[in-house]
């Protein structure tokens, strides 16, 4: 049986998948509400990670273990950190990289995790080629952008870290979940996508702008995803 | 069935327990080795989580969902923070805090893990009792310190972040995995204790200092949940 797992950190981020399945089963472990079901007439499990790297890594593992998943999509919103980006543009994930990784004084690079083969880590080349057409139907082609993601344990609301993060990293957008769960991904050798809409610019307006554009750049990566099912 | 599952981040941190062992089955799940079999006559999984907070809640997910796990041990060696503490010491853990969770945009307080109960994560106390009076057995009454463990995705080799580390936390010792697994088990309702003895000061000489006593402060943590088995 194959089934893809659906995630989202927030309820906002998985709002409109929940409303449109059907045949749900839900079961809750480790206190994550797991919804098995039907979308778009695929087999699927939905669910919220909560936030973080810890969260995300745990469910997803869970997701493993339990509901046979063969492929993973991570649908959510994310700061922009490329000068390109609109708030409510979308960046799909090439690459993932856990920025606040640092044993730099045992002589590896920052973000790189001992015993990992580099230091991002990779997402599906057809699952990305699935989600851009997906998003360009939805959105348009001038709001979607390939890219590398940075992900964190922290909520980054200053123009500094932005600007390090891009010259570091070559990150396009920055949050708190996608390569935790691609890293999960990639060890249990799973394909993995991450799509996420611009709330906010990762700067110091970026608490009153995620406010306001948290519920429409959830709203714009979920509507890819349900897209992206009926190209599976 | 009853199973206690025995973590280290390190092959140094596990050695000791592997190498007495009795009816191991060896089974290998998303690139992690699960050593299932009697230690000191308990039902036990022991395995390598790898470092850094992604690898220990992935790893501890497994062992939760797979193997019966109902008490967790976590063991290894740490930076030491209060100084109080000298190089092969111990610190137990009473509470468990992810040092570089940030999303104090929103009001959050530094290290609180948003939709957690507590910004720190608790340790068993009876855990912490059999874990006080084995290290007190192998190392001795003056050795021997209980107290907040901070995790983080970064090796701490500087004086600064030694002391915010204190003045904010109230940590004793520095590590990489703790709180992740902690905050896993924590979401299981699982009790759990983390072993640290410390191989360094996490200053300026940590690095050094790290490669020098990491054996065998590794080796003081294993002994001391050797000797925990046989009071469980
Ligand atoms: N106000 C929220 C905190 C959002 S953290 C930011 C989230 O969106 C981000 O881009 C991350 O990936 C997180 O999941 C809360 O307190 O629940
Ligand atoms: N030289 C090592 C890196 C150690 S990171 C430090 C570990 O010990 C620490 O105290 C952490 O908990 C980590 O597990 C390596 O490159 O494998």
């Amino acid at each position: 049986a194959e089934r893809i797992a659906i995630i989202g950190a927030m309820d906002s981020e998985i709002k409109i998948l929940l409303s449109q399945m059907k045949d749900v089963k839900k079961e809750e472990k480790a206190s994550v509400t797991f919804y098995k079901g039907k979308l778009e007439n695929k087999d699927v499990v939905v669910f919220k990670s909560g936030i973080g790297k810890v969260n995300a890594a745990m469910s997803t593992t869970i997701a493993m273990e339990e509901y046979d998943v063969n492929k993973i999509i991570f649908t959510g919103v994310a700061g922009a950190i490329n000068n390109n980006l609109n708030i409510t543009d979308v960046v799909i994930s090439d690459y993932l990289v856990q920025h606040d990784y640092d044993t730099t004084v045992f002589g590896t690079k920052k973000g790189a995790v001992p015993g990992s083969v580099d230091t991002k880590f990779s997402a599906d080349e057809t699952l990305i080629k699935i989600a851009k057409n997906s998003a360009e139907k939805v959105l348009g082609k001038n709001k979607i952008y390939i890219g590398t993601i940075a992900t964190g344990d922290q909520f980054i609301a200053d123009k500094a870290t932005v600007q390090s993060l891009e010259t570091t990293f070559g990150a396009w957008a920055v949050e708190m979940e996608g390569a935790s769960v691609a890293h999960v991904a990639n060890l249990y050798k799973v394909p993995v996508v991450v799509i996420r809409s611009m709330s906010d610019k990762a700067d110091g307006s970026a608490h009153m702008n995620y406010n306001d554009f948290v519920t429409i750049a959830a709203d714009n990566s979920a509507k890819i995803v349900m897209t992206m099912l009926t190209q599976m």
